[in-house]
């Protein structure tokens, strides 16, 4: 089946830098250490052993302090940014002047502006570009996108989708993520997109009920937000930062052919019968999407390979980000919003 | 177990009359005739086939072609009345003045005026009252607002609901039905009542995509309402006419205790696995909901045994018409509406 | 739809005696109630009470202490046989002189002579008769009967069934069960038979893991026998007189052209998230089967008034026991045994 | 949370060689690649191509077209023997000899004094030792047992098995492998003695339905069998080489404290409804074992970096052996087989 002279002339593995060796760190480090197109030279992180920890699980043999020192690394061709969320947008603009192709986290920023600045010089620089929304990667969405694509839903009339955390992130964390619909709630507006097409009006709502240090800090827990689509199409997002059963995803999409419902129960085949019948539910995104984390590295590292853009990109970084911000918007001002309306302010 | 002592005091069957003997007329005489606390002493329907047929299903001795005669047959002590919509309110009227217990399918009117003044002498009369919402009656329905109450759910912070048909009634129908919200999402709307509490504000959009003749009597077929509950719950209610997979209606209470899901799939115990793993959709409301049906009119005989109020009653009647007109009023004028400023215009 | 002259023209109920007023008596007689094809004029029961209670339920005007009298009663068309299994025989047999048709639960005796001797008398009177194994008439199971019978499963090569009780029945009653092959089992078998064909040869093993009660009196509780069927098919069967988390009937068939899975999970379409996610299981077979029940009888009255045979008729009764007699057979001998070597020993 | 100091004295990872470089090459390199604590150093394979592609995939220096070239490399301290089942007890035994810890896909030898010969040189030489029964490190096995040991199913009465696949192998291939029982069903059984305990006799049918030609190899597809456990329990195993919907595993562990069940549906997120219900079932074992293959190589690598035995090892090697041998016996001579009545004959 292989034929030696093929696997002779295989080209070299793409040569990675991994900036950030927190969880996502590793977890994208797993990733890559299972795909044999992909090498990863370096690791920064201002955490010496956590750079170790990722660079012996990659195999690097090179820890960074500083990630801009990896990306001016001439080794590196392609940068993995799982750095915290405030420092993306600096390392990504970095990284497109350096030439080197970028996979980072979402969002590249809380402001629309800057986002669409940096968005400006990757795509200027032409450097190959992606976003982490993991769930356009994850087998049953991929899957609705194609039966939606080959007409199996018909036309697209109600979007409905459940986004729950566990437990919220710690409060210093929230103080700097911009809200719960642009660090929660984007997902599931990112998958709205994805899936059925492009919003122009949301009204939402939002309340605190997990933590009253949430709402002192101006931000909400609990929300949900009617959209209007493009299309005609209507939708709902409903999240909370708080599940007690655990991780809570769960998209449906009905047209004039069918609907698809994709969940995620039971976790494991396993039920159990004695009191009643019982099995258990994900816990953390971690365990609900981890094959789908691996899956957008592997695509990244495929686009590259065969010279074609990876996606999501720069538009979708942009226009998810815009629709979260109706919703804030929205909330704060206790009336529907026109997303087109939701502009950069230079 | 039975002590013949009891049974030879076993009090005498109360005594009905079904007005209106189409499909609901047959399907509550089947509940009625399973119930030996009940004897259908009379059926009218102007159709004497028609009532004929329910006459021979409930060993009825009589038949009536008009419903005014059945309410004053003094042999009659309760009425189950299923003839069409636009009767409702006048017969309501006509047996609460002849001091008979009342079973009406929802709604009463269209018209909140006129269905607060029914409803007014329904209370001065003390006639026993059940207004028709029979998911109040389905199992799961029952048992979450047993949970519910039990403190399972903890404080309740988000409630979705999904209810499609398989397909529109005939347009001469839709003509006289008041609307979507009035006549097919009103069963959700009660629901949330039922399960989270009173509405204060909704904001609902609405589109036609089944089909054009919709839209030219005025009325729309896909709807999304956005709602505010009186206790701080956010709510959303998706509707459909047409669901090509069958009958579905889907249920969701969220809290700081965990979830809640009322779904209804599969509709039997059969998977068959070949391309794939398949299963049947329940096809209409009558497979869905039988069991509810029944149980509703069994609750109201045993409320009228007991002498207890029956349960939904006047009230709950009277929200939820006014719920969903706020709902219709929001769709017409695209802004939020508050529930209490839907008021009866003398 | 329904035409007056048709109506006219409706002829009069079948009318029926109930013989035996305990819970079946109860349920067989909601069935009748709810079919206008059927009348009960009688029902009998040594303890007046229980039949007055079946007789208000049915609205039967006489009640009987002596089965053999409601038999007798020339106003009785049928007759439904729900006494103790001790008198089934001699009520079929006395029914079956008289010119009645007869539903009987199973079994028609222990006995395989007994059985051939009374089913031999059905057939030279002519008279109707059907046998009660309920399962044959829930809808899964019929589905899958249609199913198969359309080819969907192809050839069918392996059966797989398991049968279990929330709990034993009191002590009382084994002693004169037969065993639990014959009165639990054979609902297994004869659904084997039902789906797949006749079975040719079987091997059983029982231990006691439930009573050591039901040891002492020379039965098991707990089952598993393999069947080789007549067309080849392999199958298997599990029974056990107590699960603690319910009732639980499961069927698969499985065949060159796929599987069929026949199983009772949820009870409700009502899932808890909590502690993971849990829900209801079937708790008896009167929860699990209702339907069935009302079903096997509706279809006894159609087969009546269409003056076809009913089934499952004299050849299923005889059959299973047979089966059922085998399985008994291998277990005490500790090998397999062939099913035609079961004959009655005159 | 890491801490530097121990970073640098991590130990070295293990340095292994992988013996072949077929499917389960590939696959088992994936594994080994994904943990730190391992290094892949060699790679054998007759075919150079395939060994330069899993060498590249886990980053190994060298490739070996001998694997007992790998097995005597000094670099190499583990080796991973996924070679032609032929050839496993050659090389366990060259492993063992050489001081090397060894994985090996099951069978050891499709002969058991061969098999018991080699083991026993294993555990003369005191390698560790571990054969590759994966289903024993998949989650919802784990998960079983894990709630076995902690009594949640009280004493353990019946236990049921079926194993089916898409469809039948190479017959070049089934030519050699022992037959139905030792090739396909041993999965099973082990699973039988992993979860309930040892078997005691077995009673086996078994069939040709797929494909004449496995007939005319002496061999059948489709097979059942019947088992006694040592602790008084019953088993049913189902096996057959062709299920048209894909891959069918599925396991029962019935008890005095409840059941559990361990089932794969669906295999996805995705509900689709159109015509009934729809969802996707497990094409092969690959996708429906991915995870459990990753999990049962670093149970490996664990065991041997804490110098703990590796499990399951020679003993569960053996002893499913002889129960799969117990079987065929079973099926060949048309009666129940004593397990202990197989012996190595020498």
């Amino acid at each position: 089946m292989t034929d030696p002279a093929t696997m002779n002339t295989a080209p070299p593995p793409l040569r990675f830098a991994i900036l950030g060796a927190g969880r996502m760190g590793v977890e994208h480090g797993h990733a890559l250490i299972g795909l044999p197109d992909a090498q990863v030279v370096a690791v920064a992180d201002p955490v010496e052993a956590a750079a170790q920890t990722v660079a012996r699980l990659t195999r690097a043999a090179r820890t960074y302090a500083d990630p801009l020192d990896a990306i001016h690394d001439p080794d590196v061709e392609a940068v993995i940014i799982v750095t915290p969320t405030s420092t993306h947008a600096a390392l990504i603009e970095a990284a497109a002047l350096a030439g080197k192709a970028i996979f980072c986290e979402k969002p590249v920023a809380a402001d629309l502006a800057e986002t669409e600045r940096v968005m400006r010089i990757v795509q200027e620089r032409g450097v190959p570009f992606q976003i982490g929304f993991n769930r356009r990667y994850d087998a049953p969405y991929i899957q609705a996108r194609e039966r939606i694509d080959a007409g199996e839903v018909g036309v697209i009339e109600q979007f409905s989708a459940t986004g729950r955390d566990p437990a919220p992130p710690p409060l210093e964390y929230l103080k700097i993520s911009g809200g719960v619909f642009l660090d929660q709630a984007i997902h599931d507006l990112d998958i709205a997109r994805f899936l059925v097409g492009e919003v122009t009006e949301v009204t939402a709502v939002g309340s605190v009920n997990v933590d009253p240090a949430i709402g002192e800090i101006g931000d909400v827990d609990t929300t949900t937000a009617l959209l209007r689509f493009e299309n005609g199409a209507q939708g709902v997002v409903q999240n909370s930062r708080r599940a007690v059963y655990g991780y809570d995803v769960r998209t449906e999409v009905f047209g004039s052919g069918g609907k698809l419902v994709m969940d995620a129960t039971p976790k494991t085949a396993l039920l159990r019968y004695g009191e009643g019948v019982g099995m258990d539910h994900y816990h953390f995104f971690m365990d609900r999407f981890r094959d789908a984390y691996r899956a957008e590295i592997a695509a990244f590292v495929l686009a590259l390979r065969e010279g074609r853009a990876p996606t999501p990109g720069a538009h979708d970084a942009v226009e998810s980000l815009r629709l979260a911000l109706a919703c804030t918007r929205s909330l704060k001002e206790g009336r529907p919003v026109r997303v087109q309306d939701v502009q950069a302010t230079p």
